[in-house]
């Protein structure tokens, strides 16, 4: 490893994976942590338990700001686990002279997210530092969920399974870019940023056969497929020209020389089902975003590989992101 | 309410409860969270669920760091409320440019600390931001505890009942004060920085019957005995010359102007018990540290006021600390 800490290692990508397992998994060893996938497992599976730490610049952007982001972020992840958000606690560091009205905005946005969700902070921490200490605000959420589908996990996916995101990608990541360089879009471009626990329960309560599902935040869609493909041993085959993205998203990923599905999103996720389920978990996604679509298979072809079909014919890897993706997008 | 937020609303006294009350309570409000002490009581009072960021500078000092220091917080948290230490999750936010080698020795030492709980880190989360955003490296963790010995808590004080200290007061705010400032101690001077859960597991054994226990972390021995009496309605008098001191912290006190009562510890604790179960619960703590003393009684002299009796037969009232405290102190 690097001798000291770039930004890459929090990329959500490769850096983020080393930096994770060669320091963090090798001292903390543990079951439960090894087997931890967007939340861990505990209780006997009765409980999720997933905690993240929000330090978005800035902290207000089109359709959203840090606090609704801080418990989106953390109850996505225990939706993504089949998990109804139940108690978060909520630790805010504050810069000395941060303004106490804007202090009061962001709780305001925590609380209302936390009713779409039907969970509540239980427990809090504030810590104040000297300026200079901290750039403005940061907060932590830590949630616990009640699993309500057992068994979802990465380590699911099989030849045959249909891949579905839930809507077009790369909004979350290229709303803040803009936001904060300042660059004015004659748009309506705004952060996916959405609790996803409705559209989860819907797809629960419909019984679909989840087998894998996940928020595409940090390394984006591009992170999520790659995990899969490794865990499961399985070759994901996309098509390309099916992604959905938003023209102002692809104009600005040509800006910075990104690819959209290596975006953050923090109200997307991607599904994986048996392919006899596909066209009613797409129906049920589609009434909440119709943007929804079936963008690939899973194969055998190149295991362990995530292979892009162009609709010229060609085909290419796509790789887990790696690099000085932008920071503090979450 | 300040238009802005001071120093002093992170001092762990009353700015801290202004802050935490006029904005945090009364948009989170919820059961729960209202009647949550040093951890919030879920799943019908099973478990114990707490939270904790960790901003401490200088990262290293005499007896501890930042890594200790985190586990240490929220398994006492949990310990203070009859709780065992089971499942912590670790969130830290990183300076770009920080080096490898302290983040490991870090994560080494909260390894250390997580085995004397008998706890588990389960679940993480790792954000790196450009540098200047934060100040080297901040700490989230978040725990959950089973709880061994319900029904502890600030209510419960009453008339007769003794209150004893776990050790010499003020030793960690001292520490940290020198270690920031340089000043280079003729002396062992080190925080008191320590996991209680085995103290707690003996007295608990021992079928004490424990009526409040809180560690005096923010705002010292001073605000655990303020809010005791205000949450109980009674009075506590504490004999001013049994309050336990390091001679060093007393100097540095003098230096600061401040009182070592008012000063943070992250290994020293205040328990309330009957009269008659005070010699016992002593006996036990001066196993774990010689210096554990009876400092008081629970009277009915000023309802909701802490009462120094000094030697010389004079009486002051022990306020909530206010004011700028030291910051960064945890």
């Amino acid at each position: 490893m690097n001798k000291t800490i770039t930004i890459a290692h929090g990329n959500g990508g490769a850096e983020n994976h080393e930096l994770i397992s060669k320091i963090f998994y090798r001292h903390f060893h543990n079951e439960i942590l090894e087997k931890s996938e967007d939340a861990a497992l505990i209780e006997d599976g009765r409980l999720a338990f997933t905690t993240d730490s929000f330090t978005v610049s800035p902290l207000f952007f089109p359709g959203g700001d840090i606090g609704k982001l801080a418990v989106c972020g953390t109850c996505n992840d225990l939706a993504m686990m089949g998990a109804k958000p139940r108690y978060l606690t909520c630790s805010v560091i504050i810069e000395e002279g941060f303004a106490t009205s804007e202090l009061e905005k962001i709780v305001r946005s925590m609380q209302k997210e936390l009713e779409i969700n039907g969970a509540k902070i239980v427990s809090g921490d504030t810590k104040v530092v000297p300026r200079g200490s901290v750039d403005k605000l940061f907060i932590n959420t830590t949630g616990i969920g009640e699993i309500a589908k057992p068994g979802i996990s990465a380590h699911n996916l099989q030849e045959g399974m249909a891949i579905i995101v839930s809507r077009d990608v790369g909004a979350h990541g290229a709303t803040i870019f803009a936001a904060r360089e300042g660059i004015a879009l004659e748009s309506t471009l705004e952060t996916d940023c959405t609790s996803l626990y409705p559209e989860v329960k819907a797809l629960i309560d419909a019984d679909v056969e989840i087998a894998a599902m996940r928020d595409a935040t940090r390394g984006g869609v591009a992170a999520v497929l790659n995990e899969w493909a490794s865990a499961s041993e399985v070759c994901i085959e996309i098509e390309e020209e099916k992604i959905p993205v938003q023209e102002q998203v692809r104009g600005i990923c040509e800006l910075l020389g990104f690819e959209a599905v290596s975006l953050a999103n923090e109200g997307t996720f991607v599904l994986a089902v048996a392919e006899e389920e596909a066209s009613n978990a797409l129906d049920i996604m589609k009434r909440h975003h119709e943007n929804a679509e079936i963008i690939g298979t899973v194969t055998m072809e190149h295991p362990q590989k995530v292979l892009l079909n162009s609709s010229w014919g060609t085909k290419r890897f796509l790789d887990l992101p790696s690099g000085e993706l932008l920071p503090r997008i979450c």
